[in-house]
């Protein structure tokens, strides 16, 4: 690259002491790192993130292309009004109760942002979204964990251990990434119970779940359920997200919000999502249908597969692999999966859903990769 | 409405504790409150939020259409990589120094999230952007302002005033909002020389005006820089902004970003604006001779109206008229101009520069009020 403008700073030492100044001014966090997006041109069945394998509705394209118009130069609805109208009309709320995200991690910074001061502390589930603990940081708050036994699953309601931390706010994935599971509504209302502070239910993955947490909204002013577009409504490029509350806790939430978070096009887009049930139901029970032809087909391997309630499976390979070799070798082979650092969880992979066809492709390169020497 | 189920909540003495609860987290601030937003199918000529008359480039509107596609259910670029590359090829800078926002107030949102914590000063002049003071109040920061003309611009930069409060961050508005004239380059440099701290230049109206902090960046790491595509680029609607600062700020920044804080659309309609060199020429231009014919117009009418380096001018009616009076009588024949109610601009009404016909019907009603009864 040439030489541009500022690099010529960084020469002097009025420069240096400059960055000192700045350097000073900063908090030192990690920050988040997403998971690797292939560059443009790159030929990758992409199971990493856990987009949805299918397009959008074709409504949705339709009402994006319409939208996209001269009125694109007047600022949007600060609120998303219309799309409110249409997520409390699905939901069976009013609007009082929606709040619009630019995604969902944005609606969990907001709740951080509204709920959550400097030496305040929150908790989570380890493992659970690896985003928490960031947002933590950033807003210098303490975290208190609670271990999340990966067999929780099959231990019936009873045997689910119900958290109780000294913390403002209880982060809950659920169906929970990375293991894919959910706690079942009935377990919600226990945490409720034995935690006081605010229980946030991150149902990104919940439409591939059997229950959401929605119906104790009623009776539960500290519960905020957090919801996405990104998933089962193939919208993770358009960025729409939601909490749903009481709306003492929405009108609060509303404060912290930059004027106009969403887009003219993200509000028309998530609001032609949102009508289109029947494209909704469709590719989410084909996606469902694959997840057990796949986990099926991975057990039949030798690998350990946590049943699934989300678009994604958390599968250990049988003794003679490594997840992490396996995660390079199926790379090399065209698959992008994902491996996390994390050493509780590094003895397995996050596998999303994917088409049938690429589903049945990926198994038989996993096939391969852990019998292909003995057959 | 219907009774939906969370209007059920606060009927009984556990829901009003939780919800004392939730309360007792909250930070109290007064949240920012946007200029007025005509309801859909409301007609009215809309000069109150500086949006452009102009629709955005056809060229735009076809790059939105083209990525409106099946591609959306995957996740943007994290950093928006092809906008970065636009950006910093038009502005002579390289990607390292460019930042993207989703609209220029998350920039300053950020800008806030990375350099200032609780219990820090910020400071500005009064009056400028109102959003400075809220973003202050929700990271519990303190504020120091510096009181600015309103003839200031008459002042030559010897006679402008150069603050250097006790703080981390000055936020200039240049050209100010609402006055509308901009700050000498030359001023901003005595600015980062008296003031040691972090100086933000925020230009979202500089392409109106005859000259940008850009070219101070090479020299100053403390100087931000930051823009926004909805004014020049008739974009308010898609939400995109910039950040240009040394790289070592913009990797700071990074950190506090949401992963994804651009959609796929935005990012695709912002390269195609800022390509489009032609189209904002010719806006702009059209844009700033119109708004010397209005200007000229009201100073005819009696009028005290600030030289405007903006799309917009500060006007103050004659003796007989109040600026919220005329606001009024303006809303009422269709007009929507914007009217503050902060003492020591409630004397005058901030007025986007529209169409060559829009502001020509204007300038006639604004005629007909002030001496409408005198002819």
């Amino acid at each position: 690259m040439s030489k541009k403008q500022p690099e010529t700073a960084g020469n002097n030492a009025a420069v240096e002491e400059a960055l000192g100044y700045v350097r000073g001014c900063v908090r030192e966090t990690p920050g988040y790192v997403p998971g690797l997006q292939p560059k443009p041109g790159e030929r990758l069945v992409k199971l990493n993130t856990n987009e949805n394998p299918f397009p959008p509705s074709p409504r949705v394209l339709d009402a994006v292309k319409r939208a996209a118009d001269g009125m694109l130069r007047l600022y949007p609805s600060p609120r998303g009004d219309a799309l409110r109208e249409e997520a409390a009309k699905l939901y069976g709320l009013s609007p009082a109760h929606v709040l619009c995200g630019n995604g969902s991690d944005e609606i969990l910074a907001m709740i951080m942002r509204t709920f959550v001061s400097e030496g305040d502390t929150i908790s989570f589930f380890r493992p659970s979204y690896s985003l928490y603990p960031v947002l933590a940081a950033l807003a210098r708050a303490r975290t208190v964990t609670a271990p999340l036994p990966r067999d929780a699953f099959a231990r019936g309601i009873d045997g689910l251990p119900v958290p109780s931390p000294r913390a403002k706010v209880f982060f809950l994935s659920t169906p929970n990434s990375p293991y894919g599971f959910a706690f079942p509504t009935e377990w919600i209302k226990r945490l409720l119970s034995s935690f006081p502070g605010i229980v946030v239910a991150d149902e990104a993955y919940v439409d591939f779940a059997p229950e959401s947490s929605l119906p104790l909204l009623a009776e539960n002013p500290r519960l905020i359920a957090v919801r996405t577009l990104s998933k089962t409504f193939s919208l993770a490029g358009m960025r729409v997200g939601f909490a749903f509350a009481h709306e003492k806790l929405v009108e609060q939430m509303m404060k912290v919000k930059d004027s106009y978070n969403l887009s003219r096009l993200a509000q028309e887009a998530g609001r032609a999502a949102l009508a289109d049930r029947a494209y909704l139901a469709e590719t989410r029970d084909r996606i469902k249908a694959t997840r057990k032809t796949f986990s099926d087909r991975l057990t039949g391997l030798g690998f350990a597969v946590v049943p699934s309630d989300a678009n994604f499976v958390f599968a250990v390979p049988p003794a003679g692999a490594t997840a992490r070799s396996l995660y390079q070798r199926l790379l090399s082979r065209g698959f992008l999966v994902r491996f996390f650092e994390a050493e509780e969880i590094s003895d397995g992979l996050r596998i999303s859903i994917g088409t049938e066809s690429d589903m049945e492709a990926l198994a038989k390169e996993m096939e391969e990769a852990v019998h292909g020497d003995k057959r």
